[in-house]
């Protein structure tokens, strides 16, 4: 089922869906036989809603492969996460909130070490503190080349966001880090005729960094890798004539909702409560709602089961404030797993609820990943929870006669 | 998995297969913790057999997709219901039983009104009595051109199928209804070189038809909309080697099982047991039997939720007329839901059943929308029915060594 084949079937409707991701939310067992961090939880409010709602495991990419974050949110978005992608690049942009458009390229960027023959003696510049790397960054922002922008913005120590802006730029080029040191930096070479102009001026870059860095050192030289332009893609409104608003606080999560068409809302404050707040405010201006909580995932790679444990517990605690809303649908879900167990995101199906009037709940009280195998949704992709979710709020119209 | 690759391995066999579809089986508790209808019904017979069945829950088009009846049926039928469409004036000459031929562009035609200028005033003519349609009808039967046949044929009210029925007719062709009244009808433009005959032809009839219908107001002029030919596909001899029939009263429902080369048989009378009795009579004749059940879809549309459970219940208790026959496999399912709560076709998985003697049957004893959720079948694509089905016929030989 494509992207066309839905949009041809979309109607409006003044209904209103909501989607909680919690951030890495599938877990493991501490020991065999023991509990998940959802199952662990005491979530009184999910159990609740569980029983009146459709429960299943969706896939965000395929069986067996571990999602990064930027596949995993476009995946529950309804996005085939093969066929789009957002590359490293950009994803760096959008992580320190820039607002990417049409005509960048955006690179990750390494403040590194040379010695006074021109070769790499350390690719991270002794991980300098953010600060230095931020004075470092401003020095760099002082380049200038005629017809082309250039941004760069400190993510953290030594690295760094880097976007070239100019019509006409191409993002097939190779990588400057040669993944190893006692070699030379490698120049950037074009793979492809349209990316010559931008190979040119970020070789031109380069050197001009080189020159204003010769005395910084440890922090004398920069790598770029993952050249990656904007990734365009269908959008929400034009897609699913939804009016979709973005509710997290960190920008990744907010760069990704952007690019399938969300407007990102500025939360007041840092806390979960506060997104919570976003979403009271603005609950008139929108008819779909994207509510990010990252502590379930921070928790599961630092190995922190009993965090992670708590931070699904905030969320049941503040749920009931989302159901006073009355959404006609209410999506909780992750993007992906991350247990606790294994430090990391894992390629574990997600626990996936859906709430509506018109679902047919499968009166299972309980909102865990075992309780979820039993649900009527199944083990699904994760691209096809969207579509369920319109078609519960009434915005997709019978096909054929 | 395509047409091909099973088509190739599909072996001649002395078993039958019956699939018994009761439109628009799938449905939702009236009230939120109540039971579907089909879950309130009282089968004890499809019970029993859901003992030693296979049971799964099938998803006619996609996840969130509402089907047609069309689309529905072709995919329980095992046709993937995107690829093979069948255009709407094509469905409308089945509906009335009509005998589309591969030379034949159909369309919905409309009785309507038009002022002293040409102006249309009522796109349904007043919905004239269907008696005064079929005279019109009558009267536009006489219209004739060299080298084309024209059918009228009456649907209902200000309802006819049009079909013109001559060599190389495209159906790349405009509609004539504006959609809104105060401006003339518009004429009838191919879209391709290859429906230019067909536009020329239509828009000759429609001004012959004018000319007759002059004195006729309301019913003043006609407007045709959804020119589609007779959709071809792959048929069920061709494909699975199997003789199949269809036992339906409704003419949709016949034609769309002639289309994949199912022969419908005449039911003498117009009940369900008169279905059955015609099941009974054919029995040594086919390899399978599709037998249709009207009423559980007209319930269910109607917002009846209790008329929809005795139309189970019916099914019900003519089923052991079907098992004494002792077919090797009998599928129970829907071509679509249509819950009474919604009246309307749904997105919902259908409930479905498979027994066969080689089925690993789930040992549930209950028919169900949240029984079927327990079933080994799972949640599937519903033209994933037909060879699992073929396969417990025994009509499919192994793939490779």
């Amino acid at each position: 089922m494509d992207f066309k084949f839905l949009q041809n079937l979309i109607v409006p409707a003044q209904t209103k869906i909501v989607m909680i991701i919690m951030d890495g939310l599938g877990g493991l067992p501490l020991e065999p036989g023991g509990k998940t961090e959802l199952e662990t939880a005491r979530t009184p409010n999910l159990d609740a809603l569980a029983a009146q709602s459709a429960l299943g495991l969706t896939v965000p990419v395929g069986p067996g492969i571990t999602p990064g974050s930027g596949p995993g949110h476009l995946a529950i978005f309804g996005y085939d996460p093969i066929q789009y992608v957002i590359g490293r690049g950009a994803l760096e942009a959008l992580g320190v909130d820039f607002d990417l458009g049409p005509n960048d390229v955006a690179a990750r960027g390494n403040f590194c070490s040379m010695d006074a023959t021109g070769l790499l003696t350390d690719r991270r510049a002794g991980r300098i503190p953010t600060e230095v790397g931020k004075a470092l960054g401003k020095l760099l922002r002082t380049i200038h080349l005629d017809g082309v922008e250039f941004f760069v913005e400190t993510v953290k120590e030594h690295r760094f966001a880097f976007v070239m802006r100019a019509p006409g730029l191409g993002d097939a080029l190779t990588e400057t880090d040669p993944q190893k040191i006692g070699v030379p930096a490698l120049p950037v070479c074009a793979l492809q005729s349209d990316s010559e102009k931008s190979a040119r001026l970020a070789n031109q870059f380069i050197e001009q960094a080189r020159k204003l860095l010769a005395d910084k050192h440890p922090a004398n030289m920069i790598l770029l890798r993952g050249f990656a332009r904007y990734p365009t893609m269908p959008t929400y409104p034009e897609l699913f004539g939804l009016r979709a608003a973005a509710i997290a606080v960190n920008g990744m999560y907010r760069g990704v909702a952007k690019l399938v068409g969300m407007q990102a809302l500025k939360v007041e404050g840092e806390t979960l409560a506060d997104e919570f707040t976003t979403l009271e405010k603005h609950w008139n201006d929108f008819d779909f709602f994207y509510l990010h909580v990252k502590k379930t995932d921070t928790a599961g790679e630092d190995g922190d089961f009993v965090r992670k444990v708590l931070a699904i517990e905030e969320v049941d605690e503040l749920l009931p404030r989302v159901i006073a809303l009355k959404p006609d649908v209410i999506i909780v879900s992750g993007d992906h797993s991350s247990p606790a167990v294994l430090r990391s995101h894992s390629w574990h199906p997600v626990p996936t609820l859906l709430y509506s009037r018109y679902v047919r709940p499968d009166g299972i009280s309980e909102f865990g990943e075992r309780a979820c195998v039993r649900g009527s949704l199944g083990v699904l992709p994760a691209k096809d929870v969207m579509p369920i979710a319109l078609a519960n709020a009434q915005r997709i119209t019978k096909f054929g006669a």
